[in-house]
């Protein structure tokens, strides 16, 4: 499936960086939901650059076009096609890295693999830029589910070792609402500041930092997800994998469970309010790839920024060489923070996905 | 595709600890290769229990048959099923169990899906001892990858903290064969062996550990795999997340990563014997989710064994009330150890198919 | 997929001719149905050859075995496994077919596709032997649907031209048992009477001949089917033309339409009993890939068995040359009476998969 | 995959006929393919209407944008999107058909599964408008074949009974040029002129009529395709009935085969010039669902444009009662001839996908 994912809701992404437009291709969205296109501008505008220092200057209006899909205000029911323009290339800024691959990007292993026939200015198809389409698909998703009372929120957890809170064990619909609203999308403001400084340091050095992000998602029924392959973990792990920069997936306590003992790491049940809940959610709510009902969790591992304004080493692809490189043009010292939104809405969007395969009755979302 | 994987090497896994078998459907092998049927055996040992005091004492010899798909002991270019034998089950072990889920086990979550209608006896289709098939797929992978000099190795990294060496830039298949070797599957030994007592001493608790794994293909041509959702950390996280216990899966230093900068994070591209390579490979041999050509390398995290022998607080699923279990019966104080061979045979089944996916030429493998 | 269909419900097929054993692996059955095994080896007899003269006298007992997915007589949820064992396999019949590809058989393009690895001793995995499997599922399946008032039956249409009566508009579940019940699976006994004259006729003339076969699923509701490439017409064509010898595929009137003025072919829509159903059933109860209420109904088009007495020309695989090829052993002068029953099955699965797929309710089909 | 098909080359269709544009969203085309745009133009007229009296006098000009997928006229590697935009759209035609529904339409199956909410004016995403986008992504694939010596042409075969010749065993590139260069797709000018009288009659009539299209492959290589559910037979007949009007598909000689002995059914092998070849190609290229190395050859049914100016009987879906229908606007007396090129376009998409599938080295189709 390539640039491609879901079972009963499948989203394809196309476009490259410096091509005409990119966009994404949704295949399955319920029928007769009324997208909420205020909101959903609100939520692409999470994942842009340009505000303010800590992001490139790449100032383009993420401005998603229906193609198909949508009639008078409402899905219709067949594959939505969403595109966004681009209109801001500036190609010759990315001219020199066609010989010399930007180490950490993908551009000498796309080279091998289209034996140098891809278009990767600006990182072609690989680009950060195409999570732009999977904000648009994943914020339809997130307001699809919110109807059906589930909820998917996330912040920055880390930059570069400063931490942020974590979520408790049931984090509500209007601490997601306070998160999203705020420039910096953390749960404290302090860690929010020192994080930015961390940035501000790397820019300043002509470096690039990383960052942590968590994501929960809340009101989720129990009993959904395939086993083995096709539980929850797998489909969330394998699109968050997607998401240029993503280096580590963990659900729950992850791989801080790998140094507990069992006694400390199982979650109890326990009844809470005439329902079967657990104590504790190490297990980020799912067990056996399918979910328990408590909230779904997990932590994604973002890397710096590849593109660094320090000279570095790489190799001429022509002359088969050591060479050196200097990359000139927009970059972001951190890209974490923006992709929050991003994380957002791939779980939104293998939520409804699941959702879909189950099942669930979704008629509701329609509107008379 | 829920207990099945793959594109054109597909692999569907079926059986439940306490039916008549279990075993694997391997669509996809490419035709006339010669099983090494004792190697094969060899490799389904490593993770099987019974061994020492570090496992459970079920000693059910994993003895696996071809239904199908050989032909004089060679693939025949059909699916091949592969079928082990159930024979050492006790199910009265495990009644119990069915009333009141055990913590951190899929127990409740399957209740929920199949409204009690699972049979999950010893953890039904869940139990760690479908990886069995798993192996026997994936050991056969391996032996054509060693065929086309793609070697498949993985150690167990630490136990509760203890930490075993990393692998190096570019670890060689004699490594992968002396830890294959060992009783317990470490580079250091010095670290294995306080990995054991750290096993040895949660089971005298009647408590369990995890441990995490690192692995690495080494051998991997450049340009394998897909962009976006295809990739090769899409593929393998998928399946890895499918292995029971995992909970954290991470590429290259993976999480590690979020916390540097970008100019330590970076890998340089250099020139090695004529060939583009890198000076360090700390994405894992994976950029933009395509081979770079260097080791393909990634960490799980295995969570502690979930059955331990402390009573526990759980809640009664007739009763709707909370209850106490204890779990009597045979279980492992820790499955790391014994999750090593599973991995590798994840990654090779993943590399293999990618192989298949790329046009690479297997033709090789075939005996006249 | 290869060897696999179905979305929901995963049906894999494995097995050769003159292996240890065939079979097939169904996952997504819901969880807590009771399968009657009697009416199960019933169905399965249907297919069976070795009963009378029109057939081979090849008597294997076709019995089911199920590895997996059923505890207690009913389906537990997890991947179902059935396997049939291969009892009365006589290679040498088939040993001078190796080289001398057999006219019409995959002998040869398996060859090319296979490097010549391929176990096509018996016809190998193109064995008409593996819709033994298929059977067994799709007789499962047929269970479940009747549990949900959907009945699927089939009869053979027609024998080297010489026609059954066609299915009325609404056929019922008691004609579909009757005709179950048959020796030959007609509706008219005359027509029955006149086809296997033609039948014996060319077995006296040590040739062959193929047939149609009409099926009907009736009580299917409207609105199931997803549009374009995963229509019902789609989900059956592409199973259907799995079935060793089927040609063609039709449905409705199918290629009569194309000879129809459109006022004659078009099916008025008119209220029977307060509910929207049609005068006409013209495009077999699928329009636009979707169902309409109506009967879904098709017909396959079967070719003579490849495998005739006489001489014939073909080539020789090692010395490529002309070459003669007389063909011995057990062979029926006609399948497709024996088809019958397998077009049932695939019919079965595949709308069971539909079904699944469209969320529909199932839950009553278990068993307290 | 509801809207889409492939497996290495993934074709996804999007558009409704009266939405802002249609389009198809290709992944998987090798890079560096320079695609000839005015062939592909000329391709995709062939398809179009308003040419004369026989078909609509919508005249839509469908030009390909390609938003995606292309640089400097040569395919990139990367997801190529191809929009067309939907500039003579006039819904007021259609309004009065959302009560009552079209007979043999998708209409009525179309409001069940959505509810209502599907936007189905000018038959929405059902519409033979949706072709258009397959033809452009299925003219790229022709024109790669054809770098490969493999050529695909089709022909009208019949109109209302009215018969074209059939193509030979070996038909030739130059006579699929020829025929792709006629106003109406035969072999026969004569017979053309019959069947353009007979379409012409049905019109007078305020009638429609079907046709036949018979469709050939040359060049192909024998062993390509995969066993069982995924041979060239399944995944064209997948395709194919998803070709709006589509009611039969059949390979070689199709149903003619049911009615033969084997002695004339069966395709002698023979040796050509040094080559496995066979004296008949009653088979259609085909066995096992496996490429023989003949033209691969079938035939589908087109049923007669549903849309008839006479007056139709049918239901009020808002008042459940039995109503009248007649239909105004534009419609064409037949769209068999029109459906020659998206026949042919559906075929190399399938093909080339099959030969991604087997690894067959493409590379020669970049240029430098």
């Amino acid at each position: 499936m390539a640039s491609a994912f879901g079972e009963r809701l499948k989203i394809s992404v196309f476009g490259e960086s410096h091509g005409a437009g990119i966009g994404a291709l949704a295949d399955g969205f319920p029928a007769g939901f009324p997208i909420d296109t205020d909101a959903l501008m609100r939520f692409m505008e999470r994942r842009q650059g340009g505000r303010n220092a800590l992001s490139t200057s790449r100032k383009e209006p993420d401005v998603p076009v229906f193609v198909s899909g949508v009639t008078d205000g409402k899905t219709n029911g067949f594959p939505l096609c969403i595109q966004i323009a681009n209109t801001n290339t500036k190609s010759s800024d990315y001219k020199n890295l066609v010989d010399i691959p930007r180490p950490s990007h993908a551009d000498y292993s796309a080279y091998v693999k289209w034996h140098g026939n891809a278009d990767m200015r600006g990182g072609g198809h690989f680009s950060g830029r195409l999570t732009a389409p999977i904000c648009a698909a994943g914020g339809i998703a997130k307001q699809m589910l919110a109807k059906c009372n589930i909820h998917v929120g996330a912040h920055l957890l880390s930059v570069e070792g400063v931490q942020d809170e974590r979520f408790s064990l049931s984090p509500d619909a209007a601490l997601f609402a306070q998160i999203a609203g705020k420039m910096f999308p953390v749960i404290s403001d302090d860690a929010g500041r020192a994080m930015q400084q961390a940035i501000l340091a790397a820019r300043e050095a002509q470096d690039s930092v990383g960052g942590r992000i968590e994501c929960a998602v809340t009101g989720v029924p129990a009993g959904l997800g395939d086993p083995m392959f096709d539980g929850i973990e797998n489909r969330l792990a394998r699109v968050l994998f997607g998401i240029p920069a993503v280096k580590g997936v963990e659900f729950g306590d992850g791989f801080a469970l790998s140094d507990m003992r069992g006694s400390a790491a199982n979650d109890p049940f326990c009844m809470d309010a005439g329902k079967v809940a657990a104590e504790t959610n190490r297990n980020g709510g799912i067990l056996g790839g399918i979910t328990t009902g408590m909230p779904v969790r997990f932590t994604v591992g973002i890397k710096p920024t590849p593109s660094i304004s320090q000279k570095q080493r790489s190799v001429s692809l022509s002359s088969l060489q050591n060479a050196e490189l200097e990359i000139h043009g927009r970059h972001d010292p951190c890209i974490a923070q923006r992709a929050v939104p991003v994380i957002e809405a791939c779980a939104a969007l293998v939520m409804l996905d699941v959702l879909l395969c189950s099942g669930y009755d979704l008629s509701d979302i329609a509107e008379d």
